[in-house]
């Protein structure tokens, strides 16, 4: 390991067997955190080619078990955010995806930090539960077309070993370990196709397009060299997603766009991922909007809650505490920041600081208005929701400055939501 | 700590505050060894700058004990080597300064790996001891002028636990940590003036100057900076000094220096070293040659052996095995690469693999010739000495291209054994 760390530390590269010897120690702890962490580091800083993160990738993924859905029939096509604030797309674009008789298995995650968690979202639904058996899995994808549940404990156990060191040592930001990372997981989940939804802004994991751009290339070159048609989005995360903050609040906006309403930013994003996805899997072509409007994919949404104990009728849970912020002036609001406003939520209860809290699903945020939108003195600007009132204090403080009411010619618009795409 | 690895890894600067917090959390095991460790390696890749070094080095004199000689009425003064293949000048060097009526309170360590060390050398010497009592060396450094003896557990022990560290991360050459590990030690065991003796060459640890001259400037900034008048020599590694590569014929050669003879380079290094020495005590003038042929170093050296419980008229330790090597033409030794020569004598037994290793104090090498002198074939090039005979097949494995007999013409002269001085 010494001559693994002074190859990369010197700017080398490392072989095959080199990594594959690596990830394989560091499972079994041969190879102690200590010189993990200083690997990790010596990554960030002195980067790895595109053969290395593919050589990391494999090796994570041979250090635990992998999906298999080739005796489905039917193509699979997965879909992956880098994750930020409001966003919900994944709710409404299973469904919508599937309902073209493509199979969708969405393997998430929970909630951490201000960023929320698709299960956490989903848990707001009166009996939904995310831990699915491989075989009921398979059983609904074969039934329902689609599945959205929690990934076994099996997948890639290098990965969750080594994203826990790197939370620990500030290496968290190496692209060719975000890159491994998320791909490890994505690839032994065994989907044929992957679309993913790199976002860069306030909200986002990494704030700079550039960045962004670098991370989603390295991502579709892995899955493409590991055999995954793959490509990516890259999408705005300036501003909050939707109306909606929270987890409650975000399955109601879903279910809106479900229904061929909805706010406009989460449509779009909706309908641009289904149609990438539904490309990969072969339909370049399919009415995705139409799906919207016909009502076609809320029937596969209706059948996927049940098919997971959920009750699709079941009233949403209601905050017991509400605190509405209005305009103080008229004009224009020129500024929504997703970063305070997903801390604010956060902050709310709507998402967790370590990963055995409990999340809040009544608590967040719901905005009344989007930045560009006109604005009258006294006018509700947005409400946020607890179970505890003591709550709305430090929520508003982090608010300070993450919005503002000027005139028109002041407002400065964001380019496009999708900016870019990349395969 | 992770605020701080961000810091270092984005290539910012630490606080004051922020070292002190880090080496005192390290050394109390809330900072863990992994995260120290990606931290090392953010150092080694990202530098530090000369007030972080400082600061660093202050941390880890301020995680232990310190060593005080106010009350001795002489001044101190000291010297450190980095370390090579037949340094001995520690043992003719310090009775030779001490016999100028200053103190040199010399803290000395053993060998690991290819560099012997000087407590190894002293030790093949009957009854000698490298263990005093603060007490004894302060009384001894009173009678005798000169101590050389195993620096306490107690001094830096922030130094020892990241030492370790950096032994398994592949952070050893980082400059800024190994300036602050040697310094701390010798800023710690309170002596007011110190020379250095960097190497550069084949045999140093490391082999390029401009290399050594950074770490040796970092040292002589530090020093400067914490009160301790320090200058260095950049000096060359790249043969092995004398004709003595072990411990027990390192002891005859430093004998023979003492006696006033000796090889040209060992009586060379050794007496710019008292010069510069004595230069930093106050007494630029003094003359050094003189008092080895006057036989004053000696009686220096006669009564710190008798004072460390060793017997100077005991005889010295003798190999059962030797095994000489002939020259196979006629003409001139061209190379003798320090390096090899030096692992030869640790897989003779003369050093150790890990710290519990025992020595074999007889085992060792004898050159019979430097690089440069003529050769006859059939004539002498060095003898192996090892009390097992079936050491010397693997010993002569690494001397496999070390030295060369060729032609006068192909014979290239190295520049002078002291290359530069730093101040």
């Amino acid at each position: 390991m010494i001559d693994l760390l002074r190859a990369k530390r010197d700017r080398g590269s490392l072989s095959t067997p080199q990594i594959d010897w690596m990830i394989d120690a560091y499972t079994r702890g041969y190879v102690g955190d200590e010189q993990m962490a200083a690997m990790a580091m010596a990554i960030l800083l002195n980067g790895m080619t595109r053969s290395e993160v593919r050589d990391l990738t494999l090796a994570m993924i041979a250090s635990g078990e992998t999906m298999n859905f080739d005796g489905l029939g039917k193509t699979t096509v997965d879909k992956h955010s880098t994750g930020g604030v409001g966003d919900k797309i994944t709710l409404p674009l299973m469904p919508l995806v599937a309902s073209f008789g493509v199979a969708v298995p969405q393997l998430s995650g929970r909630g951490l930090g201000h960023t929320g968690g698709t299960l956490d979202k989903l848990e707001s639904i009166r009996g939904w539960r995310a831990d699915l058996t491989n075989d009921e899995m398979m059983a609904q994808l074969r039934d329902v077309g689609g599945v959205i549940c929690a990934a076994g404990a099996g997948l890639a156990p290098a990965d969750k070993k080594l994203y826990a060191l790197r939370d620990i040592t500030g290496t968290v930001e190496a692209i060719p370990l975000i890159a491994s990372s998320i791909m490890s997981k994505k690839i032994a989940e065994g989907t044929k196709a992957l679309v993913l939804d790199v976002k860069f802004g306030s909200g986002a994991f990494m704030q700079d397009i550039a960045r962004s751009r670098e991370l989603a290339q390295a991502m579709v070159d892995l899955g493409n060299d590991a055999g995954v048609r793959t490509s990516a989005l890259l999408t705005d995360m300036e501003r909050p997603l939707g109306l909606t903050i929270g987890n409650a609040n975000e399955v109601r906006e879903s279910l809106e766009v479900l229904a061929g309403g909805g706010p406009a930013d989460v449509v779009e994003l909706t309908l641009a991922l289904a149609s990438e996805m539904l490309a990969l899997a072969g339909q370049p072509d399919a009415d995705v909007a139409g799906a919207l409007t016909s009502g076609r994919a809320m029937d596969t949404w209706r059948r996927f809650i049940v098919a997971q104990g959920g009750d699709p009728d079941a009233a949403l849970p209601v905050a017991q505490e509400s605190h509405t912020v209005y305009a103080a002036s008229s004009g224009v609001l020129l500024e929504q920041l997703a970063l305070p406003f997903g801390i604010a939520a956060w902050r709310l209860g709507a998402g967790r600081a370590r990963a055995t809290d409990q999340v809040v699903h009544a608590a967040g945020i719901d905005l009344h208005l989007k930045a560009g939108d006109a604005v009258t003195e006294g006018q509700p600007l947005f409400t946020l929701f607890a179970d505890d009132a003591s709550r709305f204090e430090r929520a508003l403080d982090a608010l300070d400055g993450a919005y503002a009411v000027g005139p028109a010619a002041s407002f400065v618009p964001r380019g496009p939501l999708v900016a870019e795409r990349l395969a």
